[in-house]
């Protein structure tokens, strides 16, 4: 497993052990994590907390050059709101540990000019399957449905 | 000036009394505010607090039947991350104060079947743009330029 989106499924762990929603991501700026977050929605009880948008939280304010130069990791493919953001501060390449459990707006990010990478972890799925199991309905109330 | 459309002016106000970016917006639910917010990025150093956001994250975690028969209320065109929001919760329809200062993803939203009504407010306008005047740093920042 790439070491970055092994620390992006370190933060979904994370976050399933908390008995929250495990997804997780890691913002990267040349090659040195600057922000890492997860899910934080049983937790803080927030709707906009994802994994991307808290590892962007957690890098704090960040000038446009530094979000140029980044990759984001991610365990799971990121729906709207993540995708939105990635676009609005430019971030120029995301790779993503699955889609099967979730397909986000993948096409939309390369119509965008968003380089999208398919690490196709079969952990980081196992762990979403097991997750969406056990609390389906905090997974749908996380995707909108 | 629509009571919301006001509602949400009143917290770019606020915002900007507090040295902060004066985008405010409001969540409203069958005719009541659920949620109320401003751009949080000078006030709390984030970099995912939009007024949209904000107000959101302080409407808290909702069922996906409520977003879906509310209304956002928001002081400026919403950006990528804001609309990508709003779709990922489905919320049917948005009111925008203005987008003379920066237009947002309206087309797209519009693609996803979301209503947007142009306010075109002349004070959210000018608030705009005097912060735009005082602080241009801040406001590329907040666009990702």
């Amino acid at each position: 497993m790439d070491k970055f989106i092994k620390a992006a499924f370190e933060q979904a762990k994370k976050s399933y052990a908390e008995g929250g929603i495990p997804i997780g991501s890691v913002l990267v700026h040349k090659g040195k994590i600057i922000g890492a977050g997860h899910n934080q929605r049983m937790q803080k009880g927030s709707p906009i907390l994802h994994g991307e948008m808290d590892a962007l939280e957690n890098a704090g304010r960040q000038p446009a050059l530094v979000y140029r130069e980044c990759t984001l990791y991610t365990t799971l493919s990121p729906c709207p709101m993540c995708s939105g953001t990635i676009i609005l501060y430019g971030i120029p390449k995301v790779v993503i540990g699955e889609n099967r459990s979730f397909m986000g707006e993948e096409r939309w990010l390369e119509t965008r000019g968003v380089e999208v990478v398919m690490a196709n972890s079969e952990e980081c799925y196992q762990l979403m399957q097991q997750f969406i199991r056990e609390k389906p309905e905090a997974w749908n109330e996380d995707i909108g449905v």
